[in-house]
């Protein structure tokens, strides 16, 4: 049965909240005087459906049923889930949860995203307190996956449970914070960071581009995968949590930041934090975490290469100063690399979608090399695969150093026949047999390629005619 | 020509910049009177090879060689960088920076890997104060390109543009410091947020593993991106950052954080950093970097999930319970899903290496029907394709619901024989014709599978042969 969430307070907060439950398949019924409010939530859902549903590797259920109502009690109606994204006032909070219980279901669980305010000053003065919990989420809510979720002994365990069961069924990690302080856990980081910005930009230190700069490129990259403490556990190596807080401790000392406040490394402390660290992570020797991290920051940072953005924008800009003038006398060596950590599978080997990628950036480069490169793709024209065969003759492992050799075997007309063949060192991996057709970008159909294109390929295509012609070409699937 | 840099003092620090050096083609002469500096740093490098070389789309230059030297006279001989990774000592430092000046080349760069001492503090007393910088790297030093560049006007401008270009060569960011500050000023952001979870740990609020959890399932995937101020940008919406630090600045006076001295938010604070903010980011609308956003978060988040790890493992196992039973009788509907946002390329629509993406897919859930699944891939059985032919048929784009239909063309002793259809509804957008042999995953050579998948797939097979035979299967290239 569709069920049915209740959002109090639009915008970005409320929206993404919105985009998440419609999302997950539940009905979302919103109440937001602001008369701006379906236009924001449709944008925040705009955005949450082009990017939410291809995380998942499963299909999604069917999208819920969006509706707009003038009056909270239409909006609570049937709901197991509201959720309060008002203002940070407490008064408006207060005055919002008093209507919410007189409406909505008994037992329903109303959240309240604020960022700020602790359980019990939400629950303080309310005919059913125990209903009423943190739920605080992060921007974009439709995509990170944090909710802390703070209660207080006011909030019966099947409150809780159920609060746990709903975030972790829309796809949130329910981190139960059970002692309340202000801010929760996330925030009071934000804010020390943020005060600590304040301070460096206040006193000329660095801009606001050089700070962002300072993250990420560095620690929040490792943040990203494994946060403060499993970083730490590394650096303190095989000596270590316990060994890491006693040299870095002292440090604490040191006037490295404006906010000085430190709490005193008693032996206490640092056997807790030894021993909850040996909890989180003991089951990982130190080597196992060192290449789960560098597995975690290839991906994450050759993610970012795909998108120019961030770390991975310094990649692309340190390829293109390693890049090599190509010879174009005989076959082309249009790819030469290593094969990255995250090409590999669990067979243990190269994954057989990459070696279609390498090829691609094989066929890629060769257009380049005809000038179909990005001004002419920008122009309107390009190329698209029509039909690929792959014969798969060796496998390679992360690490090996791979080449692609690209042989033109037809360039005329519309057409584009390529025959790649990928090595390591000597010995031949795989070979791939392409078709291609040149078209129009704005029609999407067939087109003639510019004249300085087509003359580049079909000189290059007389020039590899004169090769002997390699075995394997024009074969179906299991012929030989 | 090739280069020499000389590292001095090993360790996990002395040892990623070792690494960094050696892997972008530099030879590295290694001083460290520790008898393990030999060991520590093979181990360092030894990570570094297998994840750096396959971050790069091209070549890396050949490996530099590695020495390792008695005497600092010998470990500097011919070196144009010279980093000290020496314990966090002004006294030992500055005694290693008088041995280096002795008998490095006058016009070598003197890097320094401290994290706390300012440059002004190692110049000071040195006969050749203006040879030395702060080049503060981030732990791994061979993957994170963040070099935090600290220099004092003691160091002549073609010191620091020398700096600025070998840290470049080696695929690293020299974010220049000009204002020198205790600690630079990554580390001041690093040392705010430790000691608020010292104090989270101590009060008992939050154990080591939520803390993590706190960071790396919310803000931690946003700053690796990001960072600080462009992210919070973006929350500001379209009345900018201004308005941001308006609504936001006044928080900064709660109770939060332990740690409570605060710039006070004048006139002139807030129009710096709006301006600066717009210097940064101000060449993307709001909308625009809300999907760059999305776009990263969704390519890290699901780089993370390949590895199962982080925000990832939320991902898979919310997978998991969206799982649905499969139906059996006719075709096999093998992969259900939309395209995500990292599966697009230049031409606007899904990239030819994702299709084999999605037919692998499909093929990795067919072997698991017919039992060949996770565990008895680890019992040491497994199927590797051997060829493969694509037809693409129709574009599609991110976020469309694609399905993949799976016949048995044939199963029989060491031979499956595959036919994947991909649809976006009843359009047929490519064909996957795929020959996959059973391997010994010991051997690596072709065996017999067991006996209950044999079973299993023949009777899938003999049930899919009495279906009508679909158009296309056994052609080759170009071949209709």
């Amino acid at each position: 049965m569709t069920k049915t969430a209740a959002i109090i307070g639009g915008g970005v907060i409320g929206g993404g909240w919105a985009a998440r439950f419609l999302l997950m398949g539940w009905d979302v019924q919103v109440f937001d005087p602001d008369p701006e409010a379906e236009r924001k939530i449709s944008e925040v859902l705009a955005n949450a459906r082009r990017s939410l549903p291809g995380l998942s590797d499963v299909a999604m259920p069917a999208e819920g049923a969006l509706t707009f109502h003038a009056e909270i009690k239409d909006a609570v109606a049937g709901a197991s889930w509201v959720q309060e994204s008002v203002p940070e006032r407490l008064d408006i909070k207060q005055k919002t949860y008093a209507s919410l219980q007189e409406h909505a279901p008994a037992d329903a669980v109303i959240g309240s995203s604020t960022s700020g305010f602790k359980p019990s000053e939400l629950q303080d003065g309310m005919e059913n307190p125990g209903q009423i919990v943190v739920a605080h989420p992060f921007n974009p809510v439709y995509l990170l996956p944090l909710a802390e979720l703070v209660t207080t002994e006011k909030n019966p365990v099947e409150t809780i449970d159920r609060a746990k069961e709903i975030l972790t069924a829309i796809g949130m990690h329910p981190l139960h914070v059970k002692k309340e302080i202000d801010a929760h856990i996330a925030d009071r980081f934000l804010e020390a960071v943020w005060r600590e910005a304040l301070w460096l930009i206040k006193d000329g230190i660095a801009t606001t581009e050089e700070i962002d700069d300072a993250i990420r490129y560095g620690f929040g990259l490792r943040w990203g995968q494994m946060g403060l403490f499993e970083t730490y556990r590394i650096a303190g190596g095989e000596a270590g949590m316990k060994h890491f807080i006693e040299q870095f401790g002292p440090c604490l000392q040191w006037p490295w930041t404006k906010l000085m406040d430190v709490p005193e490394l008693t032996e206490e402390l640092i056997d807790m934090i030894a021993s909850q660290s040996d909890a989180q992570s003991g089951m990982h020797s130190i080597r196992d975490l060192e290449r789960i991290r560098d597995n975690n920051l290839v991906g994450m940072m050759r993610a970012l290469k795909a998108q120019d953005w961030g770390a991975g924008a310094l990649l692309n800009a340190q390829d293109a100063r390693l890049a090599q003038d190509i010879d174009m006398s005989g076959l082309i060596t249009t790819v030469s690399r290593a094969v990255p950590l995250d090409w590999t599978d669990y067979n243990g080997h190269m994954n057989e979608a990459r070696y279609l990628q390498a090829f691609g950036d094989a066929t890629d480069k060769f257009m380049e090399l005809i000038g179909c490169d990005g001004e002419y793709i920008a122009s309107g024209g390009s190329y698209f695969t029509a039909e690929t065969h792959i014969r798969h003759l060796g496998e390679v492992h992360a690490g090996a150093k791979i080449e692609v050799r690209t042989r033109c075997l037809l360039g005329e007309g519309k057409k584009m026949h390529l025959w790649h063949e990928m090595y390591e060192e000597d010995r031949l991996l795989a070979t791939g047999e392409h078709m291609l057709i040149h078209v129009s970008l704005e029609t999407r159909r067939a087109s003639e390629p510019a004249e300085h294109i087509a003359q580049t390929l079909g000189g290059i295509a007389a020039e590899h005619a004169k090769l002997p012609m390699p075995e394997g070409i024009g074969k179906a699937v299991g012929k030989r």
